[in-house]
């Protein structure tokens, strides 16, 4: 369901806004002070954001006249997101003598968060290369012809992931 | 250093090609029918992910007319981001009656992976209220200015991620 994400999270506005929402950000002039775009801008991206129910519109509980936006379960779903993506621009898209600006931590230990890495049940880290796709209910015949490496059944003798890897 | 993951990863087709990547594709043609574009609007944006350094361009090992893209490592690091998204699709941007068309299993059990999920050292599952914002050595006063959540220093004292939960 990447596409479907991509639709959405596509637009690279989308993730900052969500990031700032966790950050605590709740009000319009924070927003707009925070990506530093235009009201009429800003306005159609936090509604298209209410729309998809990553956000909720509501007048603030203690102001009633001010417009308070929070992130709803869908919107808190993102988290590993958005720390997968900040984590990996902290890595890969920095300068090697640039300073880290900020880190995420834990609460109550002020932790720095380890890598996010893909895991099995138990708990091992995957790589690309432990990796395979399974064919849902879902297929279809659109999908799978644009996906060769889907259209082997069985899991054991499929490696379309380690390939790439 | 998600605003800079973004200026690369914002745009939409770069997350696809690098999935169909770890699919195992590696030809332009391949690429081309995943995606579905022109073919002159795919070169643009394979070159743009050769200079990015998330994907080589090589000649075929098997058939040196060819040219075959392959993952790097920095392109291989995405591995989080692209099952963090396409989780987060699967739940949230799927009508209820809709099966998935496939999912991503380990390859030696061919069981499903668990949702991805922000962890703690120890393997605690950490959410949002559980997290704080730890400033480092690279944080300007641009960053503060328009992160006031950011401006707290004891992460004992601070609470940004948890107000917005």
């Amino acid at each position: 369901m990447l596409a479907r994400s991509l639709e959405l999270l596509g637009e690279w506005w989308t993730l900052l806004i969500v990031r700032d929402a966790f950050f605590g950000l709740r009000h319009f002039e924070a927003f707009q002070t925070s990506l530093g775009i235009a009201r009429n801008v800003l306005s159609t991206r936090l509604a298209k954001l209410v729309e998809a129910e990553i956000l909720t519109r509501k007048p603030d509980a203690q102001d009633g006249r001010r417009i308070e936006y929070r992130l709803t379960d869908k919107g808190r779903a993102l988290l590993p997101v958005i720390v997968a993506m900040s984590q990996w621009g902290a890595r890969h898209m920095r300068a090697p003598d640039q300073p880290l600006p900020y880190w995420f931590a834990e609460r109550a230990s002020g932790e720095r968060l380890p890598e996010l890495a893909v895991r099995a049940a138990d708990g091992r880290e995957l790589h690309a290369r432990d990796l395979t796709i399974v064919e849902g209910p879902g297929m279809t015949d659109a999908i799978r012809a644009i996906m060769p490496a889907l259209t082997r059944p069985h899991p054991a003798r499929t490696d379309p992931v380690h390939e790439a890897a």
